[in-house]
């Protein structure tokens, strides 16, 4: 019989070996997953800080025992793969049953990313915010201190920003960046959001964290020194790549190396995941995108192809969303400095408009920013932020860049229009107009 | 010196005449209007009733003042053009200033669309809503009763409903269809919003009205007599093409034929907005499509060609949004019978879906249907009712069907996931799944 063994049980492994089960009904299939979580959402760990919810198995979207029952998977948790035998089609696992080792057919890498980190001298106090299974224990201590220091202005350090001023911590938040999301938005919109921000929270900007001290309660930094209770430090993740990083043909971006069809330079071996190299649809380039939808699709084509059904993943645009308090922060496709790098010849324009009719109640502002080619005309990027309906306009942007999309076209794109949350000239569909008539 | 003679100053007429102005400076350009209204915007009607604001004046863009002092446009309003000579290019009309004659260059036809009407035995308490310039005594009127009936089920009728029971009266709703909204929704989520109506509102649905008596007190439909205090009648619109019906060709829609720069069969005589025929950019077929944004966008198009810019309209998928109370509505591209009725072979999938993560508070129900071709596997359709960033996903949709995305293109948008506002499979890509994989 087939067999099927999947590394690493959170989104993309999970999705790979469900649709390999559905295609495959017959095949054995088992993943081995280091922690006792499995379809774990990382997303949701800031709003457990927060204190959105309280029930851990939240976290998870099906238990393991689901996955055993009734997709008939073997899920074997708190079980960790210390090495792969590529030549002879064998993984060998180490969990609390004890070691043991396991062959396959077809193996999927989905062991996600990890965060990088700074040098601590000790760190009882120091956290990452990464795995759910770990969440519970990580809110315990934090909940604990009163103030916090952030390292780090990216999305990961605004939304724990966001969790531990809501939870009323003083907050220092400290960013090598002139300005917060600054590898999200342009300037323009990313001093909106660091202006919301530091009415809650103590900025340093342009400043680098040189060492953290006594386990987490000092920071010294290039121009000063910062006593706190506890460091968060999240100055972003990287794949990971531990397993397979010497065996495995990794590409430009530090991630495994794939096909359209998610194969490694091994046949029979798939990656898909955090742990996975993509293509940038608008450059064409090798790209390195951690969120879960794509995490989640690429696991979907590898198990699709396992199946037996064809598919190819076209690559990705990186769209993000995140928020803090009352904004919504969105982009797609490349930022300004991006595109220039990548040879393009962006012109942009950037506009403040309403989300709502004038006579509507409620109108908020929302900021756009669109950024094209001047040669070609295609749309590059987008970037959004504001209180309502910014998701649905940066997915439609994400649809339109995907296609290549020009000005025109987008600004033809029929955008619906309702007076309680929209405008008869769509502030995206202005910003282009601005570009068009420039 | 040229001139550009506008004839209706509503969407259409005025971002044809503010577009043509930017390109030529120097022309002069006239706008005739016959209400006391320029750049109105008749979407705010419903609202109005609902008592969501109270000064008309939010009603116009900018005032007929702007458009003189500050683009040069000479706005004439409470002037009905009363005839055009199109031999002789010159277009008579009447105002409180008595009659007068305009000779032009280049003429647009924005004459708007006007509502069905129903015969009825005198009619002081039978309503239309239409014309923003008429909504103050409208509203007085609606106001001073408080059993009304509204003859209609779609978009109006339903946003009419809203209003009224908003302001506490008891309303009757006759409608032709088997459930409301059947001209934008099938039957699933068209019973999903009949069903949330049906709770505030007395319904008669599968009736058909034949006569309305007593000035609007008393309604006979085919299986019933109600006495009501005054009725609405909201049973469509239709394009107005009162002045040129038998002067300019008109398309099978009954709308004002145009090539793709908006011009009629003759060459200086522009048609732009509900008095404009398009084309279905699905099934390259004429179609009539009367709302807000395709009419501003139609009137750009007129405006930059007869400014020297050439541009074309690329043609309508019929995105709609609505609202009743806590529930949006939007649908695009063609319904499953009308896919059929254009010769394809529609699959289609309905899901419901959440609109938050499951551990993130305040998650809601989400409608999605999404239809597409079996044979050439485009996407033709998507229906989504739910609470929240319904509008958004319906906007990706539009950007998909415009350019003929596949059931896979659309499975594979990159839409952007945060728990707060989202899925990381969303609703939407849920049910393209599900055509992908029945
Ligand atoms: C705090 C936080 C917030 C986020 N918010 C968002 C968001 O709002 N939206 C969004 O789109 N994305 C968000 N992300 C990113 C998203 O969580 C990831 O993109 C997604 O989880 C990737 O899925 P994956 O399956 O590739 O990796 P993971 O979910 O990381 O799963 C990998 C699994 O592999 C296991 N593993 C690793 N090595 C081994 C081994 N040797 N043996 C056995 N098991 C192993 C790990 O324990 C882990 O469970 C967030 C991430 C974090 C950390
Ligand atoms: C109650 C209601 C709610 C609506 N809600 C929405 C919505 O939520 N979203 C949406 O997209 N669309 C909505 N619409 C549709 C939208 O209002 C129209 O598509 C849009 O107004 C069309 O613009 P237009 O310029 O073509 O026509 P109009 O706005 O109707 O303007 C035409 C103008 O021409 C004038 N006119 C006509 N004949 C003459 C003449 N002979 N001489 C001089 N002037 C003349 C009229 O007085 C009128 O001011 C709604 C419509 C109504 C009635």
């Amino acid at each position: 019989m087939e067999k099927l063994v999947v590394i690493g049980g959170g989104a993309a492994g999970m999705s790979a070996s469900s649709r390999a089960r559905r295609l495959k009904p017959q095949m054995e299939i088992e993943v081995f997953e280091a922690t006792k979580m499995v379809s774990h959402a990382p997303c949701g760990i800031p709003y457990f800080i927060e204190g959105l919810f309280d029930d851990e198995n939240l976290f998870m979207t099906y238990t393991p025992q689901f996955f055993i029952e009734n997709r008939k998977i073997n899920v074997r948790i708190n079980t960790r793969v210390t090495e792969i035998d590529l030549s002879s089609r064998v993984v060998y696992a180490e969990g609390k049953d004890g070691k043991m080792k396991s062959e396959y057919d077809y193996l999927v890498i989905s062991t996600g990313s990890k965060p990088k980190r700074l040098p601590s001298e000790g760190n009882d106090r120091v956290f990452y915010i990464h795995h759910p299974a770990e969440a519970v224990s990580l809110r315990q201590k934090l909940w604990s201190l009163n103030t916090i220091a952030i390292i780090g202005g990216g999305i990961l350090g605004v939304e724990a920003a966001e969790a531990l001023t809501q939870r009323d911590k003083k907050v220092l938040l400290i960013h090598r960046g002139e300005y917060l999301l600054n590898k999200s938005l342009d300037q323009e919109l990313g001093k909106v959001i660091t202006d919301r921000i530091s009415r809650d929270v103590e900025l340093r900007l342009g400043e680098k964290v040189i060492e953290i001290k006594q386990g987490g309660r000092l920071i010294i930094t290039d121009k000063g020194k910062y006593e706190v209770d506890g460091t968060i430090v999240a100055i972003g993740v990287e794949p990971n790549v531990d397993l397979v990083k010497d065996k495995i043909q990794l590409g430009t971006t530090g991630a495994i190396k794939v096909d359209e069809y998610m194969r490694t330079n091994y046949r029979e071996v798939y990656s898909a995941g955090d742990n996975t190299e993509s293509v940038n649809i608008v450059t064409g380039k090798p790209y390195w995108v951690p969120f879960a939808p794509v995490a989640n699709k690429m696991g979907y084509v590898a198990g699709s192809n396992i199946g037996g059904e064809p598919m190819k993943f076209p690559g990705v645009v990186n769209t993000q969303i995140t928020k803090y308090k009352e904004y919504y922060i969105g982009r797609v496709g490349l930022q300004e400095e991006e595109a220039k790098k990548y040879g393009f010849h962006p012109v942009s324009a950037t506009i403040t408009g309403k989300t709502r009719a004038r006579y509507y109640p409620g109108a908020k502002d929302i900021h756009v920013k669109v950024i094209a080619d001047e040669e070609t005309k295609r749309i590059l990027g987008a970037q959004i932020v504001g209180e309502e309906e910014v998701l649905g306009r940066i997915d439609m942007m994400a649809a339109a860049i995907m296609k290549g999309f020009t000005i025109e076209d987008t600004f033809f794109i029929e955008m619906g229009y309702l007076p309680a949350i929209s405008r008869v000239w769509d502030p995206v569909i202005v910003a282009i107009r601005k570009i068009m008539e420039d």
